[in-house]
């Protein structure tokens, strides 16, 4: 175990590390050559153009004005200085919310480190466990911790009186929060700007109608079911094909521009390739040529393509966006049952247009349950069993191995320097590989499960990256072997010895966790602000395929917050703080550290970098709530597992149900905030959705709803320019009767079975 | 343990009890004087009155119709014969639901007993386990169980298949009567006839406003948020207090008319009676003088009382039951949230008139939040410290205890039978008055939870009364000791130990069950169709209270089908049958028996006895569905518990996953279930709405629905004859400008926050 000088030792190089990302930081971003990375979001507004600086053709690429180095560290300040309604408007509520879960570990462990910092830290300090035993190992971080009290000793109860105390105060900061963040999120969606998805619900699993398409039942069953308040709908095309054409034409155009600005620059040699797979064999071609017909060929796929997708009625999903002539018509829709059978015209919230997941809006109810049980069969391999393929893979990847797969390398590998770097980094690099790539699988396997939009994708995946994490990292790191070694070490172990395990191995683990925060919060939040990765892929892209500003532009990759795969880490430190606060609140300095830092990068993040993709309106927030209250109730059993093991048993019987209260009355105040605040995320009152309808009346009478919301859900590959035509709709106002096939059939009319009773009886 | 011979004579005395019950029941009901006790529902039908009889006054009250005894079980086919809708119409959907849940018992173990017979039955009884073994005690029926399989034998897999049988067969019935109880509940609520509920939505919460009263503000709110459908609404009063004092009055008529009979009956002695407290001391006045006067009195306070109610403002209650102009728009109300606080003008459908549960309208929600939580403190202690006080009770009602209270009765008591009696049958005679009083506890704690329909508090009770039977029933009894000591048994057990000591003790218990059933099913299904207390209390009013044809329909007693007290007991035996099916399948036919038996004797009496409390509309299905459920998972877990125990560790190893992937798969079929028939019971299509209200339209132009809505959801207590006043409603049709006090306040017009924003600008 490491000593306090070991972990200062730590926090220097790291800091130093943070520090050396800082101030490459501070330079690359002053360079204008580099203003397209670290500037982003100012060029996609339009409020920034490429950088027009005095003639010197040197200037143009890098920042010679050494006063403005001296000042390396300005974007801190300036990254807090945008308001937060302006910040909204320019980030969106989604990124502001995002940031607000910094600021809330800021808001809970600040006064919890005081408080734990003024009670625990002196009665830890002066317990004198350690000082009488003959402990082999222990160290100055111990002497700080609950480690120094003695077997049943009474200063326990200041530890109680902590834990207590620091519950209370974060349930009271996360009721606060929640608070702020609902009335965000109806402020976004009922009083904001008017935007498609305030009128529009997105209707699922359209039922099969052997006398009309579609498209003609969509619309008799909604004007049908809602007269007064049904506008327009838009079919849901299958352009899965079409913008795979779409997505291939567009690669091919890249490579075609790549081999002309080679041709350019080197005009003797003509560039060729090899026509066949992957351009690995085949006959050699001229390239430009090549790709030239190819972008032709694939231009007539498209055409065809597209004109299949309109008038093929295969083509057209069991889905639609409906739209109604009030936001009060939408609200009541998205909310209410519309068939006596619940799998049938499912309604929701039309996401917003660009948080649409196309590919997944037609997947029948029960293959939609199918997949969510197969893919949490598969989630549970994916944690417990995520340490056999990178075994496997480590087993492979070692020097006989690599000399047996490729003999000719034997030479290479034999070398000193590669062969201590195989068996010194490689098992450690593949280890990381695999962990960069959950967000990537657990994300597929929520497209795979069949969610209609990217920020639901979003929530779901981080729902599970957060298991994973708390599996694999929190508790894999406390509790020795693997995940799936535990899990049957935990089954057979009684509900009261759980907890003692945990609970007795977490004051061990604190110097871990401590060097874990510094590695992966502090250097990869700095890590983060450098961002090294975009930086080298803009300038390879700007190298090899920019001529005109438009490709420029199309280089730029701003990035977007990826919700998904930093919120579930944010939990771990959440975690790492509630459970530590009253066993070693020496970790807390470290934590909050952390969350400033974070706070302060990625607040300059959204401000300049990230690209919006879409606005849920922070709708993850009921996951963020949930997860800091696990944190919670796992910090009060691991405190009660660890006290169960210290105290005397006389204590045991008075503590214990001190302790049970602990997580009863947190799960309580969960359905509390449940109650009081989740259905802004899940329902739209329909007392603000009234005001805004008739205050936009009152203000803007004259508006044509139709034709704002016509092409609002229109598949995105239809959009940009080729000229499209919706489905013709009654552009009768009031209820018109609407002659439909069926009642045309007058055996049928007296059927009360069918959609469209109504009509024919009106 | 019982031999199957031992079991015979249990099952013959059993059978003879039932017998007798029957035969006395069916003597009793032949009975003229009897009609009313066993055929109330007629007598409340106004199909039958006091039968009329040739003059002869014995035959008034006795049947002498010999012939009629010889077919003494006739009922039998009688009960049978009334068809499903008839029943419906007849009884209410409720009860017709309910006695399904009897059908599905036999749909479901009538198959699995002929598999388990089939399969089970020869290869447990060719074991051979027992035959070799030195065991001491083991039996016929242990030879026909799953413990005469020796450990480690091939034969298991035949219970395997057969438990994966009858879970496949039980989930596909339980789908199929899932299916039909939501279309008989939806029949229910659009299709039938009119029902003011159909129309209403209850509102709780309604936020104090300081320029408003709650009728003015619960007005304005819908005549804003639903401007085309709000018709009418009805303010809740506080009419606790009047109802106390009704109450009360009408007891004191009850002594009152007691007093004259006696007088009448004995003229020479006018009864008197002590005037204090419940008659035990004070001045001894005249009986008949003194109810007299307290009536009088009484009648005077309730007067008062009523003035009060209707015209102070402060009796009016924060909740309302507003009533719409279509069943389309009370759907969307009691569907949607109303405002930006989940917890203010919370809407729900409202409940049948007769189903509204007075006492708890005006519970606000965070009061209600506690009251839960209390509550659910409360049903963990007596579920687990159930035995404290009986053992208490016990320690006390010994001869000892009884000669220390009671010391003049010590003679008594020291008598030879008095003694036997009270050291033999009086423990057990408290344990089962403590067992009886259990469903009005567990109903008294619902009501202070706090829920407004007696339909809900009665499936809350179920729910508690449920868990009880749960613990103290079927584990109590397979695991020795009290509840606690058993969860503090299994705090200490691990995950896999706990299925383990289940499953083994679980073959051991089936003689035990198997006499239960016979007791608590068989002999008790006979006893409730004898209705002995009702019996009783009806004959003792009819002597000492009845003089007019009136007073005898007041002494009828009807009774109710308890929901909250027979359904957690049939739940016991689905979970017995479904355990015991791959274990000890000869337990089957006791259950299919009791489940036949059950359904004839409570088919007829929801046919000839219990009166309809309310009607929710099978609103219980769904805890029904998941009860079976849960006892399905159960049957799961014990049997891997025992096999895990019985296999070798080869085999283990095989069947673990397939044993584990069982109640995975219920589960899964749970959420597939829920998502597809719950939302019936929790939501209202709107298209069943629309096409109602449409139809209703067509059919009946003329309908004034006000008047047919306005009283509907008047507190009891107005009315019957008392003259009451509505409060005044607006009359105009349309979208009224409705004149607020707020509006007048000019400061104030331009608050969005207010809830009339939309009529000011309007």
């Amino acid at each position: 175990m490491a000593d306090l000088y070991d972990i200062g030792v730590s926090a220097i190089i790291n800091l130093l590390s943070a520090l050396a990302f800082l101030i490459a930081f501070a330079i690359l971003r002053l360079q204008p050559v580099n203003d397209r990375v670290y500037f982003p979001k100012w060029y996609l507004k339009g409020l920034r153009a490429s950088p027009i600086r005095p003639k010197g053709s040197l200037t143009k690429f890098v920042n010679l004005d050494f006063r403005t180095y001296l000042r390396f560290l300005n974007w801190m300040p300036e990254a807090l200085k945008m308001p937060e309604p302006e910040l909204i408007e320019h980030a969106g509520v989604d990124s502001v919310v995002y940031i607000r879960i910094y600021l809330l570990g800021l808001k809970i462990f600040i006064p919890i480190m005081a408080l734990a910092f003024a009670v625990l830290v002196p009665v830890n300090w002066t317990g004198k466990m350690l000082d009488n035993a003959q402990y082999v190992s222990f160290n100055s971080i111990d002497k700080l911790s609950i480690s120094n009290i003695p077997q049943g000793s009474n200063r326990f109860w200041a530890h109680i009186f902590v834990a207590y105390a620091s519950t209370l105060w974060t349930c009271y900061m996360l009721y606060k929060e929640y608070e702020i963040v609902t009335a965000m999120r109806l402020e976004f969606i009922a009083v904001a700007d008017r935007r498609p998805d305030q009128f529009s619900v997105l209707v699922r699993n359209v039922p099969p109608d052997p006398d009309e398409s579609v498209n003609g039942h969509v619309e008799h069953f909604f004007r049908v079911n809602h007269p007064d308040h049904y506008l327009l709908h838009q079919v849901v095309y299958n352009a899965n094909k079409l913008a795979d054409l779409v997505e291939k034409k567009k690669s091919m155009k890249n490579w075609l521009i790549y081999y002309q600005n080679m041709y350019e620059r080197r005009p003797l040699r003509k560039p060729t390739i090899k026509a066949g797979f992957w351009g690995l064999w085949g006959a050699r071609v001229d390239a430009i040529d090549y790709y030239t017909k190819e972008i032709e060929k694939l231009t007539e796929q498209e055409a065809a393509e597209r004109e299949k997708v309109i008038s093929d009625p295969e083509a057209i999903l069991p889905a639609a966006f409906v739209s109604f002539r009030s936001r009060w018509g939408a609200a009541v829709c998205a909310q209410t049952q519309q068939t006596s059978n619940p799998t049938l015209w499912l309604t929701e919230w039309a996401p917003e247009p660009s948080d649409v997941y196309w590919n997944n809006l037609a997947i029948p109810y029960v293959e939609h349950n199918i997949r969510k049980l197969f893919m949490s069969v598969a989630l549970f391999f994916l944690i417990f069993f995520f340490m056999v393929p990178i075994t496997f893979v480590q087993s492979i990847a070692n020097i006989d191995g690599l000399e047996k797969a490729f003999p000719f390398m034997k030479n290479l590998i034999e070398q000193g320097p590669v062969r201590s770097f195989v068996k010194g980094y490689l098992p450690g690099i593949i280890l990381k590989i695999f962990l960069l790539c959950i967000p990537m699988v657990v994300m597929l396997m929520s497209k795979i499960e069949g969610f209609t939009s990217f920020s639901y994708l979003e929530r779901r995946s981080a729902a599970k990256y957060y298991l994973f994490i708390l599996v694999n990292v929190f508790l894999g790191n406390i509790i020795a072997g693997t995940a799936f070694q535990q899990l049957s070490h935990f089954l057979h172990k009684s509900a009261t010895d759980i907890p003692r395990i945990i609970g007795e191995s977490i004051p061990m683990k604190a110097t871990f966790f401590i060097t874990y925060i510094m590695i992966d919060g502090w250097a990869g939040v700095a890590a983060e602000v450098l961002r090294i990765v975009p930086l080298l892929l803009f300038h390879i892209k700007n190298a090899v395929l920019v001529k005109t500003e438009q490709d420029r532009e199309e280089a730029m990759d701003p990035g977007f917050l990826d919700f998904a795969a930093y919120e579930p880490r944010i939990q771990l430190y959440f975690l790492l703080g509630l459970v530590y606060c009253v066993v070693t609140p020496i970790l807390l300095p470290f934590i909050i550290v952390f969350f400033a830092f974070a706070y302060l990068v990625f607040r300059h993040q959204i401000i300049n970098v990230y690209d919006r993709k879409y606005e849920s309106g922070a709708a993850f927030w009921p996951d963020v709530h949930r997860r800091i209250l696990v944190a919670l109730v796992i910090s009060h059993f691991s405190l009660l597992g660890l006290l169960s093991a210290k105290l005397s048993i006389k204590s045991i019987k008075a503590t214990i149900p001190l302790l049970l209260a602990l997580p009863i009355l947190t799960i309580w105040f969960h359905t509390i905030c449940k109650g009081r605040f989740e259905s802004a995320f899940k329902k739209f009152p329909l007392q603000d959705a009234m005001m805004k309808d008739t205050l936009e009346r009152a203000t803007d009478p004259t508006l044509d709803l139709r034709s704002y919301l016509r092409d609002a859900y229109l598949h995105p590959i239809f959009k940009g320019g080729e000229v499209y035509a919706p489905p013709p709709s009654d552009e009768e106002e009031g209820f018109p009767l609407v002659a439909t096939k069926r009642s045309q059939r007058s055996s049928r009319v007296t059927s009360l079975a069918g959609s469209d009773v109504g009509v024919q009886l009106v």
